[in-house]
């Protein structure tokens, strides 16, 4: 086989077979195909795109580069795995919901997950706001701590898909990130890596999303169904809205406050959409994962596991058991505090109109609770609380969100993007549906899908 | 200005800016935009195109990276200055016949020509067949002797268009050659570089030619054209059949025995072609150095200088300060003769119906006339004589074709090649035109096309 007839063959549009696809994917890995070439490749990949079996067989190929994690150990027939991925949001702390909750219904969650990037912030970051916990598990670490508690969350690790972070680091730079086949692709070889029986996916869509187009996000959660149902895999992927910060919070610890409050069974004001999207996507899980008969059932049991304080209890134990100090998630304020803080008012009286996700993620970062580049620190404490959000009334001067920073330069230099992120209007806005569409693999391949 | 911004743009098929095409090509020349960035570029390029303004601001750039030469030094107000190119062909040994019929018109002629790669020939290979002759002259040397003779013909000097050279080599093993800007582009940087008022491009098409289909040929020529008017150089553009070889040799020293017995006046048979493309070539490219009311003019002047043997006195003048023998060009059979020979003959008696020049070409490289890696060394004696082309009758045994090399090995590596490109039938063929459509550049920018 011939790289260069390869890359010709996609760059006039022709499929390519699982060989030829498995073939470049290996001689990148090794080493054997420059750069160059590969770059070349992606770019046609993204403008010619990929069928379902090539998008299959690359998901293969990259899965194959690392290892893949059993659950088949003597003892463990019947042990129920899987696992909740979100293309990436603001305000997105669901993570810290579902996984306890699938947890604490049979379901175990050896979740994998990202640092933050740009205005979207990352699991890890959120989690390590906790003073002591460590999310950087090896993988004989995560294996047993999920097989013990029923919950791991952690960063990558080098075993897992290395094919994937090599190629995902020269899409990064050059331009050929934006391709649906090679998204899903990237994200499932992942996810297929830990050995799950059912994956639930958030696919964002709108201002603040990676995906704005519902159209496109309902592609990508296709194709991740698609990929799922290719390779046994139960995958429900609900495409929901990311035009505005899911909750109140935004940042790190913030985010933790409020994922913890939620688990407590409090119902803190505007934090609805967290918890109803928690809970949804709990479910799919669930039930996805075998561990229900039907969706009702798992939201049900998901509900009460959330009201009696169990899933509460898995993510301490999770937390404690990854170093962490689980006696400051039981109460708010113990976790790290901002020394800065600035009140945005609103400019005049009215309704919120807009909330808007990606100026407020971007202030986020300006306010150091993100990252601009790979491998920046992040301050734990910074971020925002949004104390209106779209359709709420305001009287002129009333605080819209309080920014919260270690310094006040930080303050001012996120306080006109912050500003600029919200409209107050006269008139009441029309508010969208949180999850917009449900898309599900189906056992023998193929993808069904409800609104 | 930002690579990374360029490349998306192009990517998502929006028009860049004449600046922006000129800071990619200038970062990757200077080494600050990496491979694996250009050839993505590259890429969306050859998927996404580029509009007129866009070739001419990356030939612009590309010509900008080196030397151009300049033929206004006192006393040459009123020198006419223009150059004849072709894409590739087989058998094709116009320019031996072209720059002598111009420069015996009044057109001076700096020819920068290439060497052969894969089935097609090149100009500078087959001029090297001439003992002694050195077709790598100085740019210095090369000005001088077109001032003096008015004809120079050489390769590529690392002063003309170095950006083009960096770019060709990228996109020749990143599957990004085959795109008309890219070809056009690199063609005409080349070329303005000679500081030509006028050019006359041989654009092939056929079954034999870089570009097999007509209209993509014609696409190639109205692209040139096009550059040209955007550069003030008046460029007319002949798409012409490649389907079989031009003549009857096709080689080194054959083809220039061929062209030699074309400058001397003779008529050999099986030669009209050449003589009458080379006369049409001569004609347009005298007219548009503006050295002829017309091309009617221009064809006729043409013709004067072959017959009487004022264009044969400038060639062998040309190769006399080339360090050439021109004694060996006045008579035949005086340049390197191939030891071993071998005669394909007719399988059935009939008319000749196909005479492939994809195929001849090829055999040629096994008969070592060709390269099949850049800088393989190539026999002067080795090729192909044809002994019948397409729509001539022959008996059966009757020979087709002489096969000429160095070694019965290598007439036995390419008999079979050669034998599969010829077919013989029972119908006589309905032959072609040769040439297909003219299309001249206009003065004020645009190009026009005649058939």
């Amino acid at each position: 086989m011939n790289a260069l007839d390869l890359i010709a063959a996609k760059r006039d549009g022709l499929p390519l077979s699982g060989e030829a696809v498995s073939f470049l994917v290996r001689a990148f890995t090794r080493g054997d195909l420059p750069d160059y070439q590969m770059s070349a490749f992606l770019m046609a990949v993204c403008l010619r795109g990929m069928d379902e079996a090539e998008t299959a067989s690359l998901t293969r190929a990259m899965l194959e580069s690392g290892v893949r994690l059993s659950w088949d150990a003597p003892g463990e027939a019947g042990l129920r795995v899987g696992d909740k991925h979100s293309t990436g949001g603001v305000g997105d702390k669901t993570s810290f919901l579902v996984g306890p909750l699938a947890a604490a219904c049979g379901v175990a969650v050896p979740m994998i997950a990202g640092r933050g990037l740009g205005h979207t912030g990352g699991t890890v970051d959120k989690l390590e706001a906790v003073p002591g916990l460590c999310a950087e598990l090896p993988l004989a670490r995560l294996t047993a701590q999920v097989r013990e508690i029923g919950l791991a969350i952690s960063g990558q690790t080098p075993e897992i898909a290395p094919a994937d972070g090599r190629i995902y680091a020269l899409r990064d730079v050059t331009c050929t990130v934006e391709s649906i086949p090679l998204i899903a692709a990237s994200i499932m070889s992942k996810k297929l890596a830990e050995g799950l029986q059912a994956l639930v996916m958030d696919v964002k869509c709108g201002r603040g999303a990676f995906m704005r187009e519902e159209e496109r996000a309902r592609e990508l959660a296709r194709t991740i169904a698609r990929i799922g149902a290719a390779h046994g895999v139960a995958v429900t992927a609900l495409v929901t809205a990311m035009d505005q910060p899911l909750g109140v919070a935004a940042g790190n610890a913030v985010e933790i406050e409020e994922a913890c409050a939620l688990l407590r069974g409090e119902r803190p004001e505007g934090c609805e959409d967290v918890r109803a999207l928690s809970l949804e996507l709990a479910g799919h899980l669930v039930f996805g994962a075998g561990a229900a008969l039907s969706v009702q059932e798992a939201r049900a049991m998901a509900a009460r596991a959330l009201q009696s304080g169990r899933a509460f209890e898995i993510f301490c134990r999770m937390a404690a058991a990854q170093g962490g100090d689980a006696a400051l998630l039981r109460r708010p304020g113990l976790l790290p505090q901002a020394r800065e803080r600035l009140l945005l008012r609103a400019p005049r009286a009215g309704f919120v109109t807009r909330c808007d996700a990606l100026g407020l993620g971007k202030a986020c970062v300006r306010l150091g609770a993100g990252r601009s580049v790979l491998g920046e620190r992040v301050d734990p404490a910074a971020g925002i609380l949004l104390l209106a959000k779209e359709g709420d009334r305001v009287a002129a001067g009333e605080p819209l969100a309080e920014l919260r920073a270690s310094s006040p330069e930080r303050l001012d230099a996120a306080l006109s993007l912050a500003a600029e992120a919200y409209g107050v209007g006269e008139e009441m806005p029309v508010l969208g549906r949180l999850v917009r569409g449900v898309l599900s693999s189906l056992p023998g391949g193929g993808v069904s899908t409800r609104s």
